[in-house]
């Protein structure tokens, strides 16, 4: 297919290109990132050590002409749940890596020498640059300034300080077509990338070969259909293009699945201050975007630009997860200094998931008070930004600030802090938090779909029945999704309209002239959860593993129901 | 046997006295202890939560007049390394405990306010009593406090800041018969009580049924001829009453297994400065005690005072790692700051050898320059002693500094800190960090015996052979060691001379009229092995987890070799 793996090496500072084994060849995005970790690094390696890799792949459809394909997945071992990661991104590094032809970027070992560098890819190759100018400084001014430098539509991978200090909840940051900032956010991938010394990456694909389409007709034809079952469709052509992913708040405060005070109550009496309807109203006055793309081609555009009270810019990309965490679950009630703490985030290069459950664990353990924003955004922009030992504390993880101050009332699988559905009352997010193989981690099956929005069909989000195998068919069809490139909330769609699903693999078989079924589709996903599970099994996991913490044998108001899945229960996820 | 359990529920603030369950009954110190937890304590849970148990337990010849009989075991599992922990110590509770007929005292439960207690254990049987007094205090004033109020022959069990602030190196410190310290050092047991609202427990043994020695004319000869063979043998009854532990530090350093700057090398051209040999000349010379027991009827008497230039009392239990981790491993040529910070360890109450591992990776992490015994000093005995968020950092482990720091140079096994004996030189010590039921732990088989001393045989410490073995049977044989009560120092003479051996066992049948062999030691020990295991996989352990950290794989001047055992060899370590 005339594509290539380019291998950058920072214990001797060499850089290779490298055909694409044949194994590898109709891989894309998670699936060839976590085949590519699985057989490169070794499962009990220190996540910070000499033999973790990091691993950027665009997804099987990256810049096509197919809606919301551009996605990248980032692999690697992660320093925060000590199992294989994979984490994808929108923004434009995915389409510019796939433009040059580059199926994979592998970057492996660690410098000999105390420096830090910054990698810079183009159609001749990889070149590796000694590099400070950037350390210290924020997302946005790097992204802003190498704009000015290179060019607007240079792709851009970059670490914030969080990445420097290798913090565990570090992101990795791209530039979208903006020059405002998403995120391969969750697993730490920044602080892999900051143990190499590496403080960002360009991709400059003007003169590269760009994308051949096998079969063009088929695939414009596929593409229109696809495009069209999207806007379609309630979800991502109405709901999420006018509210953004912060539509959840109403819709899961009313499920009393709603997290507040660190998981204490399901329903929240101020959840309208926070709410996407409010969020939008508030957008619209300040002349803000209520609704924006993070990638060219992507017509569902649940991003957003919030501007303050001046109507000046103060974040992109504000999501449902890091506003309930920092609104309900932290008791903030105050959209503006949530979104200031989400800007602080994005720039120093935090995981604004994890970064939630971060507060609601430092508010539980009484570093600050409940309800406080303003010292929530002093502890992000000021204690974790500059590395004090507060902002180690805090800026490793949720877990990290449960160990450290001794409490155990700390939401995490695997060490990874568990975003904002409470999983007593949404029962299939609680098996897809125990079970998935990167830690607690709503986007690997997504259960709300089927058990609250009836999409896909219904499951009782209440009872037991059912949620081990409605997380698992979730787990495969995302898996397989996080593959093509495709944004997940294409899934929406997917799950519900059979034309939909068919134009997926039928766009993958167009761009490279394969004759992939539906069956195949589901064989990937499934290909992808066992090889991620070996690895991790190889890393010393265990199904013990697969548990949610202890305190969720409390039962949650208003429901009043527990956690009380018998781990046999939860076991049988792993019988496919 | 007439002998009771003590419970003590601190959710409820009930207490109650139990019959012993029969199969209890000829099980002592560890054997009992861990029984107990391996029965009553889910192997997943929460270390700090509320299923957790913590559990003391006097040896099976506690309270006799058996020499070197004192110790008592104290059971948990650990938040250090959420395996299975026992960790024993001298000082005088056991006896104490012992001579009232108590078995064991199980603690369980959390209180539901945030109240601290005392508890107070008497002939009558123990009270639960709200107590703040004495909160935020450092053991020394404690211990001194309550011996003037309840005079200087009552047992006190206690923690210090560290555990009131459930740190997992937080220790529970045991009076002396001074008045001085000796510690439940590692693990974290301190923050188990902690986590259970815990500031002391008081022994007060007046009235108390004693012992009841079943054949008391055996019992006496055995006691000789087990006291012989200590005074007469060179570790036992010369070594270790001149110079205590730490006349190690020749020993190791000529071995080239001393470490040196965080494990770089094996040997310290400045080791002269912090020897066993120095430090007995400057005790003499400062009217210190060279020679000191920490428990009645001791006759090995390897503690000491150490005082300072005008003769003032700093520290006691002076003890070879915490002077070499603190010395060489941190480059501090300077007895008297490191035994300044080993009184501020006690006093805080943290784990004297994590304490020096901690410092190891702080300086590595560069939160404090090498050699700089000032700041250790000053980290101790003021962040840490204020919980300050650098001190919780610290007081946390060297495992949390490591990882909060971001930084791959971190030896610990299963959290814990290696102590003051380089695996690659010592490889016995390897496969004993490595397969210990409890992190890393010289204790748990004392490989130096063999590899470096020729007690007990020779195995060349350099090569891999006879390793496995050497540190099975040491690990049998401690466990089995660790339930009778008896120090571990008594291992020295018991596998140099036959009738040291058989005295153990015969001293155990004369106390309580039964019949044991050599035979059953052994299958004691492996029980208690088995059982720890056995929890410890349910509690989701593998033999990957079996293993040391990553650079030990970097060759260790001068001996230049590094560790390179295989699993597979490692794991033949379970095989009995």
């Amino acid at each position: 297919m005339g594509e290539k793996i380019f291998r950058v090496n920072m214990t001797n500072l060499t850089t290779a290109v490298e055909a694409v084994p044949a194994g590898w060849a109709t891989l894309g995005g998670r699936a060839l990132t976590s085949t590519i970790i699985a057989a490169e690094v070794p499962p009990t390696c220190d996540a910070l050590g000499k033999y973790n890799k990091l691993v950027f792949a665009p997804g099987l459809l990256a810049a096509t002409a197919a809606s919301n394909s551009g996605r990248m997945s980032a692999g690697f071992k992660s320093p925060l749940t000590g199992t294989i990661k994979e984490s994808n991104a929108g923004g434009t590094a995915a389409q510019n890596l796939e433009r040059l032809g580059i199926k994979a970027l592998i970057i492996e070992g660690l410098p000999q020498e105390d420096k830090w560098y910054s990698i810079h890819i183009n159609k001749y190759g990889a070149t590796i640059k000694e590099d400070a100018e950037y350390i210290g400084k924020g997302n946005y001014e790097l992204i802003k300034s190498i704009g000015e430098k290179m060019g607007k539509k240079i792709g851009i991978l970059t670490i914030g300080p969080a990445g420097e200090f290798r913090m565990a909840s570090a992101n990795i940051s791209v530039k979208d077509p903006d020059g405002n900032i998403r995120s391969h956010g969750r697993g730490g991938g920044g602080a892999v990338m900051g143990s190499k010394m590496i403080k960002y990456i360009t991709i400059d694909d003007t003169g590269g070969p760009g994308v051949a389409i096998a079969e063009p007709e088929k695939f414009k034809e596929q593409a229109r259909i696809f495009a069209k079952t999207l806007l379609d469709h309630h979800v991502t052509g109405q709901g999420l293009p006018t509210y953004g992913t912060n539509i959840m708040v109403n819709i899961v405060n009313e499920a009393g699945a709603f997290p507040v005070k660190n998981f204490r109550y399901g329903k929240w009496e101020d959840a309208e201050k926070i709410s996407g309807e409010t969020m939008h109203d508030v957008i619209v006055a300040r002349n803000g975007k209520p609704s924006h793309g993070c990638q060219a081609g992507c017509i569902i555009k649940c991003s957003q630009v919030y501007n303050d009270a001046d109507g000046n810019y103060v974040t992109a990309g504000f999501e449902y997860e890091t506003i309930q965490l920092l609104g309900g679950n932290s008791l903030i009630g105050d959209l503006d200094i949530i979104a200031k703490c989400d800007w602080a985030m994005d720039d120093i290069g935090i995981d604004a998931i994890e970064g939630g459950v971060i507060i609601n664990v430092a508010m539980e353990a009484g570093i600050l008070p409940w309800g406080d924003g303003q010292e929530t955004y002093r502890l992000i922009n000021v204690e974790i930004r500059n590395g004090t030992p507060l902002g180690r504390i805090l800026g490793n993880g949720a877990g990290s600030v449960g160990r450290t101050y001794g409490i155990t009332r700390v939401p995490v699988v695997k060490n990874q802090g568990i975003p904002a559905y409470d999983p007593r009352t949404i029962r299939g997010f609680g098996i897809t938090y125990a079970t998935s193989t990167m830690g607690a981690d709503h986007t690997a099956g997504y259960a709300i779909a089927t058990n609250i929005l009836h999409i896909g069909g219904f499951v009782d989000p209440l009872v037991d029945e059912g949620q081990v195998d409605l997380s698992r068919n979730l787990q495969i069809a995302t898996a397989a999704v996080d593959s093509t490139g495709l944004c997940l909330m294409v899934a929406f769609p997917a799950l519900d309209v059979p034309e939909c699903f068919a134009a997926i693999y039928e766009l993958i078989n167009a761009r490279y002239g394969l004759s992939l079924t539906a069956n195949d589709v589901v064989e990937l996903g499934k290909y992808v959860l066992k090889t991620e599970r070996a690895f991790n099994q190889a890393a010393g996991f265990t199904n013990i593993h697969d548990r949610l913490p202890e305190f969720f044998d409390e039962p949650l108001p208003p429901h009043n129901i527990g956690w009380n899945f018998a781990g046999e229960a939860i076991d049988e996820f792993w019988n496919f």
